[in-house]
């Protein structure tokens, strides 16, 4: 452990300057007021990108980008991030057949990087390494998913889409949609939403639904929760659909899957039956929940959501730097 | 498919400012005064960085270098380019083992690195993906070869060395040599030179001959052709010699191989024959075709050829972001 | 072989201009004024880093760092460099499975990347494909390591580090402890340690001893040389206590291992009788070697040891490409 570190890991309710230094590896870390300020940094690195494309920011800053899974999207949207911020990048995947293969702890992996980088953006497949590289690490560690556990960032920009999209996040009806129970996206994204006034509807087969403990949580913020196993049931009231995967590992039974994957694909269909004003959503990859023809409908939200996670990773890398 | 993407894959005889915005995916798209334009862009690039190394003309740029198989020429060559324009790269390789391994579609692929990236390059293995990619995306696609398909920026640096080597395109005697049959670069550029005033030679074993559709080509275009299996026929006559590999795969006999392989290996006694001032080219990576006595000649320009590739690809990706 | 090339790869006691266009290839290269000229330059590195994290020295200037084997802390730590001194880096890793892998030799794949590229840090799995990479390339190469061979900017490191924990090298008592036999890190130390007034006790068991050659180089240059069994022989004595990794595949006998194996790990207890000012350096990855315990202990100067790596491969960076 590194004794002359002297930051905390969560997030004092003074946010604006509170973010500079510290690591960001759970989304339960951040009060309203925190979101509230990412989500305003994040609109301005889309106004900087949409007008000219890159800052020079983070100028002299170098960023380790540690996957030791592979994981396209996220890390090519923290290395473009880091780049539209004048920063640079050390770019390290495939990991595992190195340092790490000689037995390297995560540790001193983490610690050797912090003596080459500023910042170091990690992905590791099991959980917990992100608060443990946190402990050690004397410079700011964001996590980008560690295993089944917590993917914040995603659930930041996934926050920050409701709010583009729809203008505002309180008082919205959000339905969530899938695999509820192993889907990190949807254990983030719901833990954000307590922190707001929000009615949740989960709909997912019985064999899926959302771990208790999160319902639990979501109860406790006094934020109502519902459930079901139809997205016909909420499709003419939702102002959000989030649409996630569901994998066929999970049955047991295959005749199960195809009829759940059948009963929860997003159709042209389903959508005309959906308000005019309301943002469909998927963190992708998708492998069949939404058809191909919904993509031109105007409602459909996952490619700017794909935008926004790097405006939002823009804003989070200036935060714990000091430069937002 | 993108309702809002409002470019045309062939470029219009206008040319100058016609490259802005399009997608680079075949050498058929190109008209001669196309080609006279990307040689003239080149020419400034390499003169900009013999001077001074690098500009500023992309910055603020993003490139996604995506490739879904390995070339580390091919991608260096992208990468150096881009960087020496100032812009910034996603570099991602090896990606079949992450989205994609989770079943997602290339047009899904696409238009989520677009999120990221102002430009992207694309090397795949199957024909027609860069035709794909093109299509859905909004983006500008530099194809970087797909399959036995098409390698457009492989032909223009082909195109480009021969006019920097000899001063001139029109007038010459080509004499392409080896797998003419599978050999994509050969098939580029002789599609490339049906628009100059060239005479063709065709030096390949009987079973490796260019295919029928690419002779008539070249035959539609009024130039005249000529096949033969015999490289002495052609090196004491031709202005620039374009030499491929043979690959041993591709045939049954091993022994016609072995006989095919020495009697198309170009040594310097071979080249003692050659004209004074003629070039020889290759792809790159050779492996036995030509002698390494005879890098020292004046006259192979391969790896001047090389070098070629990153002024080409300098002004492809400046012309398509509009700041050629 | 390039017949324009005019550089030699050993250097010139006219150290400052004489990096210039120079290989590092080997720490036999070196004279003191050379070192005494680097470790200067890395010291005014640091300083840069300290004060403002980058410059724009190396502006407009490429690397291609080019790892036939994974290195991430060595392949990391030369990309920061190169980024942090302003310059562009092509990061080309995983390269067995491309053109080498269609039977590319060294010299034409190291001659391809120059076209690209102003300077090329090789890391190769055979020892000597340094040399051979230098002797092909007009532009400076950079050995990383190859093989049992040399990794020369391992040991500037560990000098400069020596330099920088301790403020001088004349005068010192260095004892390396470990696998001394196979170790190339305590080889290329122990060589550039010749050139200084130092005193040096080798730490191993029997079948791990220093190889007799490199004992010799020590003796020949007039510096007093010991051998040892026993880490306490030495602790309460030395000013640097350079540990290394003692690997199990070594050893025939298993159980022999694991008794060496505790015999040399650096426990709290055994610093407790060190020097109050002393050094303890690690090349790391370290696996059990040291213990955490160790870690906050100020003497344990190994995570500095890898941010010097940076420093001195800035230096070197600037210093071959006549930045300095």
């Amino acid at each position: 452990m590194n004794p002359t570190k002297k930051k905390i890991v969560g997030l004092a309710p003074d946010h604006a300057q509170n973010f500079y230094g510290r690591d960001i590896v759970s989304v339960m870390q951040f009060s309203r007021d925190d979101l509230d300020y990412i989500v305003g940094v994040a609109d301005e690195m889309r106004s900087i990108v949409k007008r000219v494309g890159a800052t020079d920011l983070l100028k002299g800053y170098v960023l380790a980008n540690l996957f030791y899974e592979p994981s396209t999207r996220t890390s090519s949207s923290f290395i473009a991030a880091m780049e539209r911020l004048g920063g640079m990048v050390i770019p390290i995947h495939g990991v595992q057949y190195s340092s790490v293969s000689k037995g390297e702890s995560l540790p001193d992996t983490i610690r050797t990087l912090e003596c080459y980088a500023d910042v170091i953006v990690l992905r590791h497949p099991e959980v917990g390494a992100s608060e443990v590289a946190a402990r050690y690490a004397s410079k700011p560690i964001i996590s980008a998913g560690d295993g089944v556990g917590e993917h914040p960032t995603q659930g930041l920009l996934d926050l920050y889409t409701i709010q583009s999209e729809l203008g505002t996040i309180d008082g919205l009806h959000v339905a969530m949609v899938g695999d509820l129970k192993n889907g990190r996206t949807v254990h983030s994204l719901a833990r954000l939403l307590r922190l707001y006034d929000t009615r949740l509807t989960f709909v997912s087969p019985e064999i899926l639904r959302l771990p208790e403990a999160i319902k639990q949580q979501m109860i406790e913020a006094g934020r109502p929760v519902a459930e079901t196993s139809a997205v016909e049931q909420v499709i003419d009231t939702v102002d959000v659909l989030y649409v996630t995967r569901v994998q066929k590992e999970r049955f047991a039974d295959l005749r199960e899957y195809e009829a759940v994957k059948d009963a929860y694909e997003i159709t042209p269909d389903l959508m005309a039956r959906a308000r005019e004003h309301m943002a469909l959503m998927h963190p992708l990859p998708r492998v069949g929940e939404i058809h191909y023809d919904v993509d031109d409908d105007p409602r459909a939200a996952y490619f700017r959501q794909m935008e926004n996670g790097m405006y939002v990773r823009m804003a989070l890398l200036a935060a714990v730097l000091g430069k937002a």
